[in-house]
């Protein structure tokens, strides 16, 4: 089952819309559940609960794309990105002059804490975040969490995950890296936007597109302006999103409404090519580009980059130590 | 005016109520708002309509804290923490080796997205973490957001910030390290526990405690099973708080309930003795240690290291790519 988190063109901007998506390509239609129906409540019910009430919204009129708004299909409680993809890491380490992963990547799953705030629906414009020179996509698939769980095995963690959508985790390279040498990873470099759609495909839906051990296995592409730049499956993720979520679990809480992400796939940034060959080569995104992920059955989100804010406030320098101490 | 967030021991324990603290020391007492009223909101509203509820309140019986459990003052919508104590990153860069902080610290005001569900109250017991022989603790004063705002300068920041409140980042030392290495920050290492409060002070009410620049500057102190072990004053940090919500707010959302911290100050963390002096002097905390900070008009947090959870799940090495491209 495929849900969408959405609005019409004429509701008011704060509406936030349940719909059941039914179709393929032109013929995707949405059709709205009764209000008050939440999408992480709905992706924590029975399959069969789901599928009855499925049912009703079926019976009614369906909306064209055209026709609605589509929204971040959840406004996370939290938000996790994991570094999962060997390939990728071992790119990003040779453009740090690395010979490859270091060893304790293949230890555990190492995340980061997220941007909450940023998320963004699936055909949005993206405007260019400030004192950046380098933007960057990076693609990567995002699951929704529909219980509270905390030390829990891969095992007990599989009831915890509702569904999966496609992910950009749009990133400002030079702002990154600048943050990175302070230890304490990438905040401003991430916090402008975080696309998540289209919508949720559950997580039963998918049972048949795992592999022998587990993992979700679905191919992944990134186009600019038309053409691909990337391409990986998600089956060469290091860990399996059941194991994510135990990992997160341990000692503390995974809540309903979180996002987690696997992290970039190999091929899934322009950073990893730059890693790689020492260029600027594809070059960063400007204004006006446009940015194209599809997941095999999550579907495809399609982003342009617009003119920069006008109203971004100066930052200013620390005031120093030194100057305290001479003074007192 | 000090804002708490409690429940009484007989209270269902997902109660969460607001109350108003008076008195000092053991005269302390805790008086119910109505239920209903939610803290945040209370720290958006004007001071005069807060003072017309706080006088309904003070009519009531009050509670002496061993008739309530405090619990964290708000349950975060999102965290971050800062690096705004230059002695503080200069003690932590000496233990990496490096003469002091890098040219980067003094552009702009670092921070990290932290766990937001780890909030815990100001007396709670905090179980030992898994995996970790160097559990810290880390000083430092937390703002509380009480308006959304995005692309404000520090002076239209002033009015976002509803209030303050003493936060301790516990830490552990060994697991942060090795996600550092990873360059995505810490994750696992910080996000069993952060404890807030005891209660949130009003910003109104601590219009007299800033210093020339407009900077909080307040005494923060810490003791480990009594002893004083660190002590500095808030107005050494580099950036003031507006700074810290102008700087989040650029081309991104500071959201109503969301927690700024100030990160650690100096001599606030065992970590900064270990870098200066190359020895893990003093030692690492264990279970049975207690650990009090106090930051003058804040109040005090006091927090006694627990038992482990004895539940967690243990942890998958990656998958690797290269088996999968060996049975290819």
């Amino acid at each position: 089952m495929r849900l969408a988190t959405f609005r019409r063109h004429d509701d008011e901007p704060r509406v936030r819309r349940v719909g059941l998506v039914l179709g393929q390509g032109e013929h995707v239609r949405v059709h709205p559940f009764d209000v008050g129906f939440d999408l992480v409540e709905l992706l924590a019910e029975s399959p069969e609960w789901r599928d009855s009430q499925a049912d009703v919204a079926a019976g009614g009129d369906g909306l064209t794309l055209d026709e609605v708004v589509l929204l971040p299909p959840v406004y996370p409680v939290a938000m996790r990105d994991f570094l999962t993809f060997e390939a990728h890491v071992d790119g990003m380490e040779r453009g740090h002059g690395n010979p490859g992963p270091p060893d304790a990547w293949y230890d555990a799953p190492v995340f980061l804490f997220m941007a909450p705030h940023a998320v963004t629906g699936a055909y949005d414009d993206v405007p260019m975040p400030p004192d950046t020179e380098r933007l960057d996509f990076e693609l990567e698939v995002a699951a929704i969490v529909c219980r509270d769980v905390r030390d829990v095995t891969p095992e007990q963690a599989k009831a915890a995950i509702g569904g999966y959508c496609v992910m950009n985790d749009w990133s400002a390279r030079d702002v990154q890296g600048k943050e990175m040498s302070l230890k304490l990873g990438p905040s401003k470099g991430k916090d402008f936007a975080t696309t998540i759609g289209p919508w949720v495909v559950t997580a039963d839906e998918l049972d048949d597109a795992r592999d022998e051990d587990g993992f979700l296995d679905l191919e992944m592409t990134v186009k600019v302006n038309g053409e691909q730049v990337g391409a990986d499956r998600s089956g060469h993720m290091g860990w399996s999103f059941e194991q994510l979520v135990s990992h997160a679990s341990r000692a503390s809480w995974v809540k309903a409404g979180e996002v987690l992400a696997s992290g970039t796939c190999s091929t899934g940034s322009l950073a990893e090519s730059w890693g790689r060959t020492g260029s600027l080569t594809p070059p960063p995104l400007q204004v006006g580009d446009v940015v194209e992920m599809t997941i095999e059955r999550l579907g495809t989100i399609r982003n342009a980059v617009a003119e920069p804010e006008d109203n971004v406030a100066p930052v200013a320098p620390a005031r120093r130590r030194s100057r305290l101490e001479a003074s007192a």
